[in-house]
C-alpha cells in the first residue's frame, strides 16, 4: 500500500500477510542501512500509539521527528497541510499523522509525496489500532470463522469500532454490538445485544473507552454505568471458558471494566500493545517496500532485540 | 566562525563558501565518528527552524538534546544563562538558541565555551533564516549583482528583513522595501517601493510574515490587507518573466499572499526550507571545524541519504 | 540492585563503588550492541535532571523515549501504574520516573517487571540527586571522615537534605542544618547552627534550594532572606579555606545565595550537573549488570566522547 488511511483499504489477504510479518517482528530484527525521517504528526494527545510508532521506527532504524502542537508554529495558526508540507520539504520521509479531522487526508493526498500512516484522525479510524486488535484475536484463535465477537461500550464515538466490526466481518466472525442508550451507532448494520448477553455468548469482548473528553455524560449514568453496562466481576464470571478481553487504553477504570479485571488471565489489553509495536513495524515495512525504499539492498541485521523481563 | 550569532558577521567570500558547502552535503553525507551532544534551546514557538536543526544535526550523526519550556525549569524561573550553564555542565557541544530577547547573547558569550548559533533570538535577527533565503536566490541566479529585489511586508517587526536586506546589499544586489503605512523601518536605509511597483521591476520578491502575534493591527486593516498590499493573483501575473517568490514561514494564506500562489511556479518558499536544512549543516560544520572539533580523522562517510520522492 | 529507590538502600561500599565506575566513564565510554529503550516518565517539570539522565542513556548507547505530560493519555486521566505499564509492554527496559507522590513505587514494584530508577518522586527521595551531592564531596575530600558539612535552606520542603544527611553521617561526616524559622524538619536528628557558624565551620556548605513552588512564604520574609539567612558574599569571606558550596539548582539567585557567588572558585554547582551524569551511567550500568542484561557480551568500546572545551 502507497499510504495507510483506514483498515477498509486492506484485502483479507493484505491483513493476514501483516499478521505474519509483525509476527516476524517479535523474534528478529533489521534496520534500514539509510537514514530514513519519520515525522510524527500529533496534534492530538497520546501516550501509546505515540510512543508505540516511535519504538517501532526506531527498531526498524529510522530517526524520529518530534512535533509537539504546544511548541510549534500551530499556535502560530499553521495548517495541516503547511505543517505536513515542511516536513516533507525538510526531508521527512514517512508521515505519521493524529489529528481531530476526519478529512485530514483528503487535504494532503494530491499534495504531499512521501508515505503517510492514519494514527488516530478523525472521529471513525484508527487503522492502526483495529490491525493490533485483529490481530490479538488472530493470536488466540488462529482463525476468525465463526467467531463470536461483541464490541462493548461508546460505540457512537468510538474511532475503531466501525472498522473493527467491518473488518472482523469480512475475516469471518460474527460481529455484536453492546452499548448504553445513547451510546449506539444504528447506521452501521450489526444486531445489539445485552452486556449479560455478551458475556454468555462471544469468544472475545472488545470494550472501548468511554470518551469523558467528547461528552458530557457524567453524573448519575456514568456513576451506575460499570454495574449497568460494563465489564463487572460477576459478569466476567459468566464469560465463555476461552473467551478473553481486550481494550485499546487508555483504560477508564470502574467505568467500562471493573479495575481488578485489567490484569485478569483473560485481559488481553498489555498484549495488545505489545503487539502494536509490531504491527506498526510490519505496516511501515510494507509501505517502504511498496516505494521502493525499502529492499534486500537497504536493510540489515539490526543489533538483537533483547527483553529484560 | 567561533559562534555564529548575527548575518552581519560573514564576509561575502564566507557566505559564497558556506553556500558550497550546503551544496555539497545536499548530494553526500558525513558522520562525526565522535558521540557529541546539540542542545536545542527553543524558548519560542517553532516548528520549521527547530526541526530543520534537528535533521542537520542528525544528518551530522549528533546527538539531539530536546528543551520544551513548558516542561522545564524555566516554569521555576530559572534565566537563559543558568539554562545554558547547566546544557555546557552535562556534555552539550553545541548550543542552539532561539529567544525574546535581543541581548541574550551578550549575557551568554563570556561565560559559555561551547559553540552557540542563534535560531532567531530578539527582534532583529535570524541569521540562518537570512542565509537560506540567500542560498535560495543564488541557486537561482547563480550571482547577486544587478539583481532588483523587493522585501515586502511586515518589516518593523521582522526579524530578518534588516540582516537580509544588509547582506543582499553587500553581495550586490539592488534592494527595496514594500510595507503598508505602520510596518516601515525607516532607520534602515532602503527605498521604499509600492507593491505595484515591486512585481513590476524586481527579480525576488521576499514576502515577511505579518507578525500577529506581535501587534495588535487587526480588523478593517488586516481585512484588506492582501488587496492593497499583498501578493495577489492579479500582480503575481506582473511579475517579470524569471522572477521569483520567497516566504520565510509559515504563511498567513489571504494576508501576506493568496493561498494559490504558495505552491505556483515561481514560488520557492518549500525550497527555502529545503535549503535550510543544508545551510544549517554547513554553519554547524563551519563551527565545529573552527573549534577544531570536526576534521579528517572524526569523521566518516554516513549512511547515504535517500529520497523517497 | 534491582531498583533505584533510596539513597538509603545503599551501603557504604555500594555508594563508594558508584563513585569508582562514575569516575570511569568520566574518561572512557561503552556502548550496549543491544538495542535497550529507557523510558523517562517525568510528571513534574525538570530540564537539569531529564537532560541528564538522557545523556547518561545515550552514552550508554540506550534508545531514550520521551514522555510529556501534556501531550500524553495522562490529559485523559490516565494513572502512574498504566503508564507504566503501557512503557513495560511496548517495549522499554527501563523506566526513570519523576512523579509527586511518596508511595508512587508502592502501586509499581509488585507489577512491574522491568528495573526502575527514581529521578525524584515524592516529597522526600531526590536519590540519583543525593548520589551526585556526595561524589562532589568526595571528589574534593577524598574521604567524609570527619568532615563537617551544614545543609542550609529549605530542608522541610526539600527532596535531598534527609538523605544526604543520613547517608553522610553513615559515610563518617559530622552533618549540620541551618534553617530560617519554618524551615526546620525537627524530626530529623540534625543538629542546627546557624548560618554565621556553618561558614565558620564547615568544610562544605550545601545550599537547597527555597521552594517557592511548594509554599507562599514570600513577601517580607523572603526580600530579607539572604541577608538573614542566605549565603552573602560577606559571609562567603568567612568560609574556611577550602571550603566548597553545593546547590542542586535550579537557583533562586539572591535568595539562598548571592548571584556573584554562583560561579565562585569555591562553587561547585556546575561541576556537581557534569558529576549528575556518570554517577546517573554508573547507577544505570550497576542495575542493567544486576538484571543480566549489561555484561561482557553485550557491550562494546563506544565512540569516544570529546569535549569541545
Amino acid at each position: 500500500m502507497r499510504h495507510f488511511i483506514s483498515a477498509n483499504q486492506l484485502t483479507v489477504e493484505e491483513i493476514m500477510r501483516l499478521f505474519e510479518t509483525a509476527d516476524w517482528y517479535r523474534g528478529t530484527g533489521l534496520e534500514l542501512k539509510q537514514q530514513l525521517f519519520a515525522a510524527n504528526l500529533f496534534f492530538e494527545p497520546s501516550t501509546r500509539t505515540k510512543s508505540s510508532f516511535i519504538i517501532a521506527q526506531r527498531k526498524l532504524g529510522m530517526e524520529v521527528l518530534d512535533f509537539h502542537t504546544e511548541t510549534s508554529s500551530v499556535k502560530k495558526g499553521e495548517s495541516l497541510y503547511d505543517t505536513a508540507k515542511t516536513f516533507e520539504s525538510i526531508g521527512a520521509n514517512l508521515l505519521v499523522v493524529r489529528h481531530q479531522s476526519d478529512s485530514w487526508f483528503e487535504k494532503l493526498k494530491g499534495n504531499i509525496s512521501i508515505p503517510m500512516i492514519n494514527a488516530g484522525a478523525g472521529t471513525a479510524e484508527h487503522p492502526t489500532q483495529c490491525l493490533l486488535d485483529l490481530m490479538t484475536i488472530y493470536q488466540e484463535y488462529r482463525t476468525f470463522n465463526d467467531l463470536k465477537i461483541v464490541i462493548v461500550g461508546d460505540i457512537k464515538h468510538s474511532r475503531v469500532a466501525q472498522s473493527n466490526a467491518y473488518a472482523l466481518k469480512a475475516l469471518g466472525a460474527k460481529v455484536f454490538f453492546s452499548a448504553a442508550p445513547g451510546f449506539e451507532a444504528y447506521q452501521l448494520d450489526f444486531p445489539y445485544i445485552s452486556i449479560e448477553e455478551a458475556v454468555n455468548r462471544c469468544d472475545a469482548i472488545m470494550l472501548l473507552r468511554t470518551q469523558h473528553e467528547r461528552h458530557d455524560q457524567r453524573s448519575a449514568f456514568m456513576t451506575d454505568y460499570l454495574e449497568n453496562y460494563g465489564l463487572t466481576k460477576g459478569r466476567e464470571k459468566q464469560m465463555k471458558k476461552h473467551a478473553i478481553i481486550l481494550h485499546p487504553a487508555p483504560i477508564n477504570r470502574g467505568v467500562e471494566i471493573d479495575s481488578d479485571l485489567v490484569e485478569c488471565e483473560r485481559s488481553r489489553i498489555f498484549k495488545q500493545m505489545e503487539n502494536g509495536v509490531y504491527i506498526r513495524m510490519a505496516i511501515i515495512t510494507n509501505i517502504l517496500q511498496e516505494w521502493g525504499i525499502m529492499n534486500e539492498n537497504t536493510i540489515e541485521k539490526c543489533k538483537t532485540a533483547i527483553s529484560s523481563r
